[in-house]
């Protein structure tokens, strides 16, 4: 058990570059291609087959590779074999596929005629616009309000890269706003912003909330997101979710719901810990106490996200003991039969610290506090790093199901609701279900919806 | 000559209103029917034929009526109709359009698998944004941005509704985005501001603009909306048009070039007057001294308008006469050739005002400053009311043509490309092209580009 989430994140590091390569057709040529290939630490991605004549074949040949050098050494390598020719510059798939964008707005009626033009826009309009002055309800109806999500970033805290500003944080703001539609045919639209302090960034979306029906913070950095967060989940009447706290711990809840399924144990009869509580971490600990879990025990060095995680959580019920002290890691490895890492810092834990029988989630990236295969020596019975956390399989769901219900705000139980049916959904031996899966979705959002009642 | 500009811009107050109707199929039926609605005062829009048997027709008839008590009168009519059924509780068409809203965002990309997930989101997309990081013009090409355009409301002059607020502002912004992926293949993104001083309205903007590769300002109250506009323009490096005056402005300046040429006169040899100095008259004086009309004269009653007026156009050559004196305007119809007015004021002018072979353009929607046929009679060549002003003619086109150039600012010579590139596509009889036309708009992208260079 445990061996099914041995695939590590891949490094930022990776390029994807496509080879496009003509073989003379005799067998064995191509294995040679890949067997260059592998010699030098790289993966093989598509192979797509351009043409295949008596003599040769051309194929395009996806190459996962560790680093541009790598590249390099492999396209003189592959230039080197015999009955082998490159026939086409290297292309970077990534680049490629994100040129011109990855989405785009599209109309959902037809204008065929001045006709039509009378009624999507002036005069018509005007009537539709009254309405909504007389009633802003209907705005939910008659404007693509309702589905709408702002994606919004700051660029303060993208990904592992950092402050990488606004301008840098929009293709990934981007990559979120598309799998809203993709996955829950809800519009993501992606919102960067040139301003860092956080009065001012709640300020700014508070301005624009208006046109959206949710707003979805990503990638800004903490401890002012929170603030952030608080002013606007008090101001708006729509719901706010940080996704990097909020989105994290649902994915986290349902895989470790998942590994007690495997167990054969309940929640309650397991005690969680948590070691690190930046925002990931604080509101895994959070949520894991809605589960029922029979302790939550959680520890970071850091004093002040302790004192922060207990004033939230004091205001509702289930045990939770965090600490800053000195030996409250030990003192987690001791007694959590569930422990999630979220401390940012690689390798933190020796295998000789895993107590025989722990599920272990190290979930830092892109190099976990232990590796899946360390931990598993040590004795964990499950052991997990943060290829797990693929957030995609939360926010859409969870923005879905809460529009859906008409929801303002996204309460704890909707958010336990949505873990629940993502561990559900899970394959027999994985912890968590296909990401790419739209009624994955579709089961999060009714969950969701069903759960705001 | 002019008989072609009679369509006048139909009443906010119309309906739009489907009636599923049951006739008997005897010759004259649906003739009764038709007789019964224009006995209301309502147009007949759309007839569409749902079944057709052997004793029966049923059809849908989209009813153009001038008010709901006309709606209710009609249906009375038809239900008391020999051998007609009302099969159907009539639909407002309007509202059935704008159900969900007009827009969505749509992927551009495909995602079907991990391998693909790899790139578009996390960890490829980490190489597009250290790539963005280091170089920011990367931007233009590897997101959204370089097609996307912020189109930004504060809801406080809405079409003829003044000041509605952000959320009823909202399905108006929608309708102007619509026209920017439907005309030119651009992402026009709605966004609706909660605030309304124009400092403020700036800052927003400018803290969210990093997203978009241009900023469409629209249906902002004057004049708080010059300053917006100047302090944007200022301080972004992508294009800022207020459409309310450029876009009125190339649209109207089009149609007068048209009425030139149907005379066969040039505007070297015609003065230019314009009534009326508000967002749309001023743009309209300035930019019809870049076209070399021998003098443009205007006048407007606020010594304020003409003013601001004579500052933006001291820093251009061409002869430029404002006043704000009383006997401005009977100078203004002693002198001019061709007459815009846009002063909001129905009925403004008799048709004793008018000079025999004037070109008149009176643009005040609802009720224009003088009646086309009035016009006519008082001696005016060529009459054109607000129907001509359908700023969808001009913003995609110029928006296009500015980011296809790769411009950060959208000039003079540039409105006046566009202008031209519009006249030169009417019909023979006609003032201006068919605004759904995408060859139009290519062409004007096209000619705007050039102006750029």
């Amino acid at each position: 058990m445990g061996g099914h989430e041995r695939n590590r994140l891949p490094s930022v590091l990776e390029r994807d570059e496509v080879f496009r390569i003509r073989t003379r057709r005799t067998p064995g040529t191509l294995a040679r291609v890949l067997t260059a290939i592998g010699e030098h630490g790289a993966h093989i991605g598509e192979i797509e087959t351009i043409a295949i004549t008596q003599e040769f074949n051309i194929r395009d040949v996806t190459v996962i590779a560790p680093g541009d050098q790598a590249v390099e050494a492999i396209r003189a390598a592959i230039a080197a074999l015999d009955g082998v020719q490159l026939v086409a510059q290297s292309i970077d798939r990534v680049f490629a596929i994100h040129e011109g964008g990855k989405i785009a707005v599209r109309p959902t009626v037809d204008v065929h005629n001045l006709l039509d033009m009378r009624e999507v826009y002036t005069p018509g309009v005007a009537r539709v616009s009254r309405a909504i002055e007389r009633d802003p309800s209907l705005a939910d109806r008659y404007t693509w309000k309702g589905r709408t999500i702002a994606v919004v970033s700051d660029g303060s805290r993208v990904l592992g890269l950092g402050n990488v500003g606004p301008l840098a944080a929009l293709p990934v703001m981007e990559g979120k706003a598309l799998f809203y539609s993709l996955l829950v045919d809800l519009n993501g639209v992606p919102i960067v912003l040139d301003v860092h302090e956080p009065a001012k960034i709640a300020e700014t979306i508070a301005r624009f909330a208006p046109g959206f029906g949710g707003i979805h913070l990503e990638d800004i950095a903490t401890p002012g997101v929170y603030e952030v967060e608080r002013i606007l989940i008090e101001r708006l009447d729509v719901p706010v979710l940080h996704d990097d706290q909020h989105g994290t711990a649902v994915v986290v809840l349902a895989a470790m719901l998942s590994a007690a399924r495997q167990l054969g144990r309940t929640p309650q009869s397991l005690t969680f810990g948590q070691v690190g509580l930046g925002a990931a971490g604080s509101a895994i600990a959070h949520l894991a106490r809605a589960f029922g879990f029979s302790r939550v025990v959680a520890y970071d060095p850091d004093a002040t996200a302790v004192a922060r995680l207990e004033a939230i959580s004091a205001r509702e019920p289930g045990a939770l003991e965090a600490t800053s002290q000195a030996g409250g890691l030990d003192r987690v490895m001791a007694e959590a039969d569930v422990v999630v890492f979220s401390t940012g810092r690689a390798g933190l834990v020796s295998r000789g610290s895993i107590r025989p029988g722990q599920v272990i989630a190290a979930i830092t990236n892109p190099t976990p506090e232990i590796d899946v295969d360390e931990a598993l020596a040590g004795g964990a019975i499950i052991a997990a790093d943060g290829s797990i956390v693929n957030n995609v399989l939360a926010y859409p769901g969870l923005f879905r199901g809460t529009l859906d219900a008409g929801a303002r705000r996204i309460t704890i139980a909707m958010k336990r609701a949505a873990a629940e049916a993502l561990s559900a959904l899970a394959p027999d031996h994985d912890l968590l279900p296909d990401a790419l899966d739209r009624r994955v979705h579709a089961a999060v959002a009714e969950r969701v919806a069903a759960a705001a009642g």
